[in-house]
């Protein structure tokens, strides 16, 4: 079969390859498509050298059909279509409350192990989602960033028509804001370059650009005058933090999806004066998934229009140069077969 | 009678000064005890100077007796006893949501008002509680930083048995640790004042100093590696920031109550990784003070050994250089009769 490994130096190479040998309780996937992540450019950047094991497959946004079952494996079936949630949950430590999807023994899987970008892949059975008949394998591979949306804003607890501001318009942020607006939100996403607040209006958001105009006073004409109810920090960038606590009302919720490497200045003056919350958001757990799926198999999101292009796997190496050069485009998925 | 003056400059005067005239909705209170807040001494130090109006006197943490009842007044008689809650909220502006006790026209009554060390001062009615008959007049002055020590415990949502690491052992922070130890709250106190770590285990505390012992590590051993449920940061300095990140379990809740007048690195990242919570908390609601009069009437908080000194009115000035020069200290009153 034929597997993308990445090899260090922003190189992919496409090889020939034996399918690992399945362990008791996996699955042997077909994978029909793998998305790209930030994650993903991350690796391809060199900056997770230390965490990856080169040569090394990644990859971790994957639709696919059931091959083959590993032993033990039962509730499937050779030819049923899923989406992957590529948690492995390691030894339980204390301090981890029960919260397995973000234990500190976790494995994230495609980045601590072998991912979807490959012909096969060899999963644990747990990791599977289901995907309805309704549902193709194209938007499947969205699923695991719909998840990530989904998870945000259960933790937000957003509530209908509560006034929302997202912070960054990428694939994570545009979901939040399509997800938060289809529940009943009314969304303001602010975002600084040009073709993704174009592509956010035409799917009918609220959009402003904090280059162009002053956010707070665009957030205050939004809510007359009464603030964001829940932030979603999701740009990563320190404009995006000292803007997170200039826009809620009192008692707002933020929540901190974007990953700052690096600690960054806070203003938490203000989380007292106002009594705001910040609210850190990972991943997702099982529900998280199902929701994206319902969601997903909905139609009434318009997760089209989010796909930038779909490659075929060995044209793996100009995607991520064209990601690269290419800031206007949002998803970009493999085909895998 | 006697008022005491912050005229600039580090100076407190003694003056003679007629009471102003009583406001219908407001009560003349005979001032008896009024404690020595740190932001007092911050106006001491000329760091308020803007917000105050020099000459002014200040002091919001009082109890006293009702000298006479303005026009309207109902439900209260001369010679009640009475805590005062030192809040004037303004008209509410719609970012409020509601949250008059932190709103935008909120005024501080002894900071942005004339303030309680004087013999008589005039408040509206609205801000006083009664003082049950067991509960002494010299304790009636502390209940303004226990109502935040409650406010605080309840915006954190402590639960009996959940584990606590209180950073800052000062007034505020040694109150919130001796109310979540009275919840049932397991907890520890972080101080580097030998001085205020002795008091806090002599009042049955369990302890740590930063400075000598690795903090992460006593919390793992002091939580047999469970971590802490809830951490407050009452500090106010980049260690207890960087801190308060490191020692909180998988979702964990970590309250803000400092006052970081500066944006201050935060690890973010952690919030991410962890999925914490940050909850701002300033001052109380009625509610708060309500249960800070009955825990105090209770008897069940070492209240007393928490007051380091009461002066007379006329001997402040010497008080707020003791203050600056004995950091041991933790609560001063000032007797203004
Ligand atoms: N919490 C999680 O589990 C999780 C999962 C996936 C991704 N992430 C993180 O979420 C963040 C977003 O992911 P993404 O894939 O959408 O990344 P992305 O980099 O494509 O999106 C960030 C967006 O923010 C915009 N931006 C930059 N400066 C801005 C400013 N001042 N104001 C408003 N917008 C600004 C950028 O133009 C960009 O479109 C990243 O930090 C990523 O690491 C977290
Ligand atoms: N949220 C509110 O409404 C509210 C109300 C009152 C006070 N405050 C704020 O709460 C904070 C505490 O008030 P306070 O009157 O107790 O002040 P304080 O200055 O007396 O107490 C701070 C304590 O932190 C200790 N400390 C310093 N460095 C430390 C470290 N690295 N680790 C552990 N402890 C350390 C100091 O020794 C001191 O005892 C202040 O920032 C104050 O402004 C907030
Ligand atoms: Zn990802
Ligand atoms: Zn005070």
């Amino acid at each position: 079969m034929k597997a993308l490994f990445y090899t260090g130096n922003k190189t992919f190479e496409i090889q020939e390859s034996t399918p690992a040998p399945l362990q008791p309780g996996e699955v042997r996937l077909k994978v029909a498509y793998c998305g790209v992540c930030g994650t993903d450019v991350h690796i391809y950047h060199g900056n997770m050298d230390k965490r990856v094991q080169i040569p090394q497959v990644i990859g971790h946004e994957v639709s696919a059909e059931i091959a083959e079952l590993g032993e033990g494996v039962t509730g499937w079936q050779v030819g049923d279509r899923v989406a992957v949630r590529p948690l492995q949950p390691g030894a339980e430590h204390p301090s981890d409350f029960g919260q397995n999807h973000i234990g500190k023994n976790l494995k994230f899987i495609g980045i601590d192990t072998s991912g979807g970008m490959q012909q096969f892949w060899n999963v644990p059975a747990y990791t599977l989602h289901r995907l309805p008949e309704n549902l193709s394998l194209k938007l499947g591979a969205l699923i695991e960033p719909l998840a990530v949306a989904c998870h945000d804003i259960r933790l937000a607890e957003l509530r209908k028509d509560e006034q929302v501001v997202v912070i960054g318009g990428g694939p994570i942020g545009m979901l939040i804001a399509l997800v938060a607006q289809h529940k009943g939100a009314k969304v303001l996403l602010s975002e600084i370059n040009g073709a993704r607040l174009e592509l956010a209006a035409s799917l009918g958001l609220a959009t402003v650009n904090p280059r162009e105009e002053d956010l707070v006073t665009r957030v205050e004409d939004f809510t007359q005058g009464a603030m964001a109810d829940v932030v979603f920090e999701v740009s990563g960038v320190q404009a995006g933090v000292d803007a997170m606590t200039q826009v809620p009302r009192a008692r707002g919720r933020i929540v901190m999806v974007a990953i700052h490497a690096q600690p960054k200045p806070v203003d938490l003056f203000r989380f007292f004066w106002r009594e705001l919350k910040l609210i850190g958001a990972r991943v997702y757990e099982p529900e998280d998934f199902d929701e994206a799926i319902a969601l997903a198999a909905s139609g009434q999101l318009p997760l089209e229009a989010i796909i930038t292009q779909v490659a075929p796997l060995a044209a793996a190496q100009e995607v991520f140069e064209t990601i690269d050069g290419n800031p206007a485009g949002l998803k970009y998925l493999l085909a895998c077969q």
